[in-house]
């Protein structure tokens, strides 16, 4: 990638310039050659309690100025390994879930076509039926790596098909994900349904792994679990940013205590490098409740690292 | 009404004690013999810009337990004049607008069926439709009174029928408000359609002052325009707390600089004791944006001078 | 327990919905046949730092919307399992100490002689004293697991004898605990007296494990200590959010560095669930310094696990 | 006043140095030769509402840090006209009323017999009865003029004789005040007792002069007023900071919407220059509900308007 | 100016998408036929009091896509009468003020030689000094009608000659700015020179209307006295922020109580639409102070009602 | 050290009664005596992101009063053993970075001179190039404990020598640190110069412990590397408080995730007792981003650690 499309180093120019795009990357609407395009889904409308995630895509853009290209962990450059760019927010229609799922849908596929792997910044977890249907459409049911504190599979909330606590009920009866390759990890918290775990593995046939559970087979234990789940199969990251305890990320629509730390985060993703990931959502991030800003660093933190696996992929 | 009925005095109950219901009133599900009834529409689907006021409700009531019951300037006690409940909130099915207009015109009608005034706390502005179907269902097209930053005439927003900015056109077309006597103040800030004020007036037949208006007839000369609408016809009061300034009312959703103080807007609430009002709603308090809790104490005194004025009335 | 006693669930009823109740269990006042009552206590006249826990009831109330009956790890329902109800607050008197205690105590007294256990929200940690002369009034001098970061245990603080830095040396002198069945938790930060850990095991008889001493022998270890403490007797549970680590509970009175997890606190709390417990109290928390909700949230799972334990006992 | 005594200017040394103290004066304990001492009294234990105003010395003085010796208005400089220093905090006793006022009464003391003028920052505005029986035994009954949107004159609140509603109660029946010389003004906002404004003026015989009427009178009507009913009396000025609108002055512990704004305030004082003040106190303001330190920051211009008036008089 | 250059409709695309530019218009470089361009100038380097003013450009982007192209008051559609754009921030140099002078003065030459009028966005008040050297250089000393609550006249602060409070003394120094034609409106609050207005007006030669003269002699009378002040000449525009009052803006880093409402403040400037404005700059506005964004969102609309002078200008 | 001398023990004085000292120890100019003394260097001109932390020592000494003088863990009376003040603020220079290290090192010379150590209190970490002048002056180039987020040892930043990430760069370069003895610690998150960590330790020749290499390494093994590092050499501790966890410290310039937990760095610090300490830094800290005070209180406590290893050396 040429300099002119990288953006200004911050020692050279401020890094609360010219802010608005992720990682103050060049804003493009040319898809040719790229890697990954950054795409935001600023809608908050199929949330169950707090609103405000339609500021989410913003909010990591801004704080994702403090993120410098080369990964430490992963030994690359991410922008002098690949070619990115900031694509913009998909034009949502608030208050319109259908009407947005569709935009969501149809503003991803010429980058899929153009073989770009989307990162997607919510907005809440509702979107991801619509990427998901994006996703499959280009490469069939895929494989999916899920963190939460949720498992998102009610059939219908407040009698309804569509919220941000059904995505993956109806991406399972759409055929959009490969429930044999499907990994849950982190739930936690109380629940109205008591079965919904064996629900999840039982009725979906989806591996779910409990925030307990991780603890008692450990991190590397559960590093394992994913590889083996996930395989070489074509591999969807969806990221609700609730999986990290609220005490690192307050700024979420539904907190559930008891989470994982950061460190134990980044730590999990990072081994996740030689999957074979087609794209990924990380969600959930509402800045109304995050007055330092550390939740829309972290949601921009789990991009970066995402950036960087597809970066140590292409290296290899 | 009974004193058992009533509210704990604040001289013996401390009004941090037992909140949760307006006034700290008990909440009932029974309407007999109730002259009016404060309603919750917690509901935040339609909002264009800052999401969050479904927790209006919720906000206003904590902080109406500051509100004691005698009124000074209307010499009336609104507890001993009027018997009145909380009855709670509007079971409203968040991210889907139809169905939630549903269920409020369901709720409402027990409640208007039963001869008692609904003051209804939402809330975005949208509500304000499914208000007026109730409304109108029992009084016919009525009266209204609008104090705004906004008209909330749009045709569509989004491309969509329903949203915060089309409540009134849509009231129009279904019949549900008199033009002949419906009132809109105080509009201002920027606009997309430069010809909104003409349409309003000219296309739908509603009376609009603009802001700039008011300042130029003064309030004594917008009271009297006021009345002169209204006569003595049922009316509605739709109350947007962006009306207020946001130095006053900073926690709402689209706010408008260049306002009104909360002492204008008292006095000229004040001066409608005479009119006929058959409900109100007050609507956009967004508590996420209010740290100070000023907007939603606003809202809570703008329901307090409502029932003040039901109670001069009732008392003349 | 019946269906229409129950709260809505919340995926019918949005969660933001009716709240101001402890899960939004029915506000209750008839406490025939209830397993457990939660009783607020807004009192913070006796805190010595940060005011403001006077709010505390009311932003656990409100968050605690966000919890579902049923508990993953105890495996119990707890809405099914046993019958519970809000009872609202005690009549405090704000500014003054001895008459709240008064009427704390005569509050709790039809509660306990009902049978009922008593689940206390605070308010300041001062509150414990008149908590635990009305439990000893019902049981006799009772086991005590005290979870915090200070011992509370002074004989004066600013010359005078209540506050909350001193109602276990109070609930000492007075009898109301079983000193051979005291456990202290957590104890950490700097001191004034630099024996105060000794004074609490050596005078006044007390098992005192400070956070560091924690450290040392470990979770499992603690909770055996904590068991072989209590043993079979009737017991009270006093929990100080500040016993949680500043980063999960800002929102105190007087914070200390270095403390402990949610997840962690939670795993000792499970543990215990087949203590014998009669009451329980969750004190300090104080909203103003919350501004994500998160501390609040914490108290509200410490009252569910207590609840969970009760049920998982109940069960057995 | 010699330099050394005085702050540093702000022109060579930064405002956010060693704050403290007030204006960042000396912190002195001698009196000898002050015209005026600045004196916190961080107590809020007599708080209806909010608590938090023990912080409000705090606050007040890290923020009048901005404020400089030249008083335009007034057209005098305050540090070289008059002596002055900041006294430090009454060590008054959180949770306990009568030995705060103790305490505060024994520290004013030294201060009246040096013929020093104090200026108190609050704490809540029962501090206000301490403070006048300090004043009383130096001066006899004094007249007082009183800003607040309350008039502070039940009887009992919560069936208690000591509160921030009651201080001026019993002022009156202490006989420390001059009722024939005493003015409160502002009052506001609804009411428990529908008489207050009576009795204060009928059975307490002072003059009250509520927010509406200062509407109808006018700014020049109302200056008129205090002066005529002060004369030349040696007069106590005590200042509710929530005189002041809440869109000013947010941060305090029972708002009032509908009021002042700064400049009608800052107006007023100024033309009160010729009274024959002898002490003030500036109260109620809860630093918590104040993010962007304006209500302080009023609260210390008050004061420096005070000093002003002091220095203007001193130097006709 | 074609449709594809200007901001997609906020009745088509929500305001939440897409942001990070004024008024979400087209971030361009190529200046060729452009009218205006706003600039961020994002440095807080020179702040005597509270800095984050570097975080004011964003800010006020973010916000000012609440803004719409219609101006009701002066009857103009901004974006259909007049070209513009967003050219992003100049790259300043944090913590040195002559280097970054130095890039202000680069980057806006080819925007003034290209006959565009910049619209620039602080930062704190000393970047004025940079801006007029770089519109002296094109337009020779110019007229300039300063708002504010400080004249910025000082000499030295902190013993250096740049600061933010000594701008306009070194443009007066070095000629860029016609001290006949120089109005300063708004002075108020404390002083260390009791001198300064006298110093303005007889060693500086301008004219400066402090808050109090603009109250005696009304609004009517300070347009007039603007208007006569500047006359035909080409003027620059200075507003700083603090010259509203902060209660209607309270994020900015030395507030003065007692100023202006954003109502006068919108009025005033709307009636200086026949002068013959080179540029503006808007500056002080410090987010981290302002929790709900009135002050960046009066800041963007002082821009739009400048850019709104200049089409109606054109227009006439 | 006499008991006058001391700060009032908060048992009898409230702990928000006459701050604005660390600890609410005496401010003194007299140095004679003095074991070691707190200064403030309130400078925030040099950040490269979030500005703020000239407010940081006023933040840290408002809430050290929290702190008390036993500390539990190293079993010492800080007041007892030691005789220590708090000596105000250095005049910093707004703006001006140069003349800033100039006031540094020429306040920081009579504490060094008169054997007092010196616990400075930034502001963000360029001072610390200043403190090292004044060190090396005193003590010839001196060994240094740093821990960091960072390294802060870039050439140039924005093309300038001085900034906060470049002190040790230059602090290396003018001989002020010896290379052997220098270890830095923590260093985590995105990086510019993908060489950073080995341009450490090959060119400049210090110990750079990666966090993640901690983590290996464990915190056992790293108390050993520092103590190895530094062995007997006159030590210098400059403590960034992004080396703590955001979650833990959000209120910091440029926060990185990942961190370490306040257990962690205080179990770190206290091992390091028997070092031959001849001062420190605790930089970084900005209060705008710190809402609950937890940063504010970490630092304090860090300032605390450092005291109680003074005593404990000396105690020895």
């Amino acid at each position: 990638m040429s300099k002119e499309n990288q953006p200004a180093s911050a020692l050279s120019s401020p890094r609360f310039c010219n802010t608005g795009t992720f990682m103050r990357m060049p804003r493009m609407t040319e898809l040719e050659g790229l890697d990954f395009a950054v795409v935001g889904v600023p809608f908050d409308t199929a949330s169950s309690y707090r609103t405000g995630s339609r500021f989410g895509p913003s909010a990591i853009r801004n704080i994702s100025s403090l993120i410098k290209p080369n990964n430490v962990n992963l030994q690359v450059n991410v922008l002098e390994s690949l070619k990115g760019a900031d694509c913009g927010d998909v034009n949502v229609v608030p208050g319109w879930i259908h009407e947005t799922f569709e935009n969501i849908e149809n503003e991803l596929k010429p980058i899929l076509d153009a073989d770009v792997i989307p990162i997607i910044l919510g907005g809440d977890h509702s979107i991801s039926l619509a990427n998901l249907r994006a996703i499959a459409k280009k490469h069939g049911p895929v494989a999916m790596v899920h963190f939460d504190s949720h498992a998102d599979i009610n059939d219908k909330v407040f009698g309804m098909p569509h919220n941000h606590g059904t995505p993956f009920r109806r991406a399972h009866e759409e055929g959009l994900i490969d429930p044999d390759h499907v990994i849950q990890i982190g739930m936690r918290g109380s629940l109205y349904d008591p079965d919904e775990h064996r629900v999840a593995e039982e009725e979906l046939g989806f591996r779910l792994i409990a925030a307990h559970k991780v603890r008692e087979m450990g991190i590397e234990g559960l590093i394992k679990e994913i590889k083996d789940r996930v395989g070489d199969k074509k591999v969807f990251l969806t990221f609700d940013i609730d999986f990290v305890d609220p005490a690192y990320c307050p700024g979420t629509g539904t907190p559930e205590v008891g989470g994982f730390t950061t460190l134990e985060t980044l730590t999990i993703l990072r081994e996740l490098k030689d999957l074979n990931f087609v794209g990924c959502d990380i969600v959930e991030v509402a800045p109304q409740y995050d007055p330092s800003e550390m939740t829309a660093f972290m949601a921009a933190n789990v991009a970066f690292e995402f950036i960087s696996m597809l970066a140590a992929k292409k290296n290899k």
